[in-house]
């Protein structure tokens, strides 16, 4: 029952997160540029932030996969626990992205993850890679155990979101977050470059925890 | 005596955030667009983040009736106050918006909230009902009984207001507050869809606190 | 000698200030708006909250005559280090703008505040008034004494300073501060509406120690 | 042993802010301006805020050779640990550039610093001796010993950064950083004003520490 609480948690705050910043980018879309891509990139990192806050003490406020597995690694997280983590955020996501179709059905991505055009994926692969590595290298820095509690955690989370969605979000849309790029990609049904998405970012988060190790 | 205070704060706190946020919509009309969209969302979350540091101590800060009804639901302040509160936040909005009239009579709007044109009204409510349920659930999680207090909940409302005004204020206006929609509709004359920013916060907020109890 | 140290944070800090502040305006002047006014307002928010964190200790911070007398006026400043304190901003301020002189000697303003074209002065002199009350009743609400220290009071006065610099720009520049504007109007030789600017904060800051009074 | 982990933490703090800050920059100059300014400002102030979370209570989080010495000067830091600390700083910064150069051959300056057109270079070193005093005296005001630690460090260096990048950067690019420049400069092959960079914020470091000694 308890746990049920904190995957509720993650459900709730996947949910926030996916809804408000793919939804600044659809209304963005659809609206011919009203938001601006700043705009677009304050949204990101202040829904974290904000969620940290609220659910920051119930599940730890990971809202992203790669940031769940990231932990198991560290042995700060149960690996039985990461696949109803990662199912729940799913959930949040897709109820997310099924909400925003609902709101504003002529959109074309909501907010689908794609790299530049001419920007190989190759490439796109590498900046999504070093994107999860600045992040999960702040979250395991700034973390009590598995979860991300309190102001600074918070400050330092969102304003990381926000930087990296700000500089390299002309180029892949700077997903960082594996079920963040599915729920798009699935609704719009535009899959072509969503394996990157899908596994840059495990291994950003990985190496991560790896050079935090080498240098703790 | 006490309570006086208490109103008072609310009066206050609710008359300056009314009066920079709806100022920042009228001067960015009647200058065409010399704030821009950004700045006029980053006005708008910065004087709630700033009123809550002034303010939470003393009335707790709603400075809006969705949020004080809210706080009732949820037993965290007397429903025998929430009449009080609401007059106070009432007079707040129409202090602010009556010195805009002044300051600026060439403004036809004064910040008023209507859908976008081609956005239909029920999906405004739909919107304004989810952007009031992320502000609430942001909020009984970082409150202190039903006081917004210190740097966290600052940190975290100014935050959850700034981003909803960043990525829905194109749509909606984002108001999340039914006094914030109510005085600029009286006073430009333009009552058409103020029904919907009348009850959509309401029942996001009382949505928001079932959430909040069935995962607490 | 300890007093000194006092002043010479109150000269330091006012001139980090104004350099930075009339700097952004400067510099956006003489490029053509490459700063643009959302960068500008965002410049003099965060040196105000920067300044606070280097010199809250020290002096209290006050950097502004208007925030200084409010002090003295609610008597959590002696009214003898008054003329000291003003002297010492008065000199930074100048500092500052001398310095912006040297290096943009094309610049026409320094970042001179003046209302916008068709704003009558007796609404510029009304609304500099209501920024400085909202401005002081936030500091009042933070400080610790008549020192603003802390997380807490640079955040919530670096805020202010920032939003009401981006809504009230456009009109009045959004001056709050007497040596602010004293400083830019006697090197650009621009004085005409000098005097609002000389009155209206004074004005506005004792009211807001009135209405802090009334209400704690 | 000790001694190298808080080297490498030196040198993968200065590996982010560099690949993100000259990242923002050679991304908005491939892309025809998409970040725009106001998004590369924020870029570098919130990157060096979430590296100080992140590495401050290892290395200090100094990411800056003008930052070391100024804080070897105060007698805060040991001297024979000044080498080092620049070594690791120093290939934290081409490290960062030369996959900025992988991922982006087509730019030509990788975010290199040089004065605007018609800004002679004397007033160059001026500007930048001014912003590295201020940065300074921020940094010794706010840090523990010789260590960036904490939520005020961490907002008070992040927002020095942001704003004297907002303000300045369209001047000399605010680099306020010897190896910041040293990389750009070097891989770009564009060396003419480079000797201003590599001496300026020493001075400029130098002078904050000498003022804050007078004051203190």
């Amino acid at each position: 029952m308890r746990s049920m609480k904190r995957y509720l948690s993650e459900f709730l705050g996947t949910f926030a997160m996916i809804f408000c910043g793919c939804g600044a980018m659809t209304i963005d879309e659809i609206t011919g540029g009203s938001i601006s891509h700043v705009g677009v990139a304050i949204t990101w990192g202040l829904i974290v932030m904000a969620m940290i806050y609220a659910f920051g003490e119930r599940s730890g406020a990971h809202f992203n996969p790669a940031v769940t597995v990231g932990f198991a690694v560290s042995n700060l997280f149960p690996w039985k626990d990461v696949p109803k983590y990662i199912l729940f955020q799913t959930l949040g996501a897709f109820g997310a992205v099924l909400l925003l179709w609902f709101l504003f059905p002529e959109s074309e991505s909501f907010g689908h993850s794609y790299p530049a055009t001419g920007f190989e994926p190759y490439k796109a692969f590498v900046l999504e890679l070093i994107l999860t590595f600045f992040l999960m290298l702040t979250i395991i820095n700034v973390s009590t155990g598995s979860k991300e509690v309190g102001t600074m955690a918070a400050l330092a989370v969102g304003s990381v979101i926000l930087l990296e969605a700000m500089f390299a979000g002309p180029m892949t849309k700077a997903s960082m977050n594996p079920v963040r790029s599915l729920a798009p990609a699935i609704v719009s049904g535009q899959l072509e470059d969503l394996w990157l998405y899908l596994t840059a970012p495990f291994l950003g988060s990985v190496l991560a925890i790896g050079a935090h190790r080498f240098i703790k």
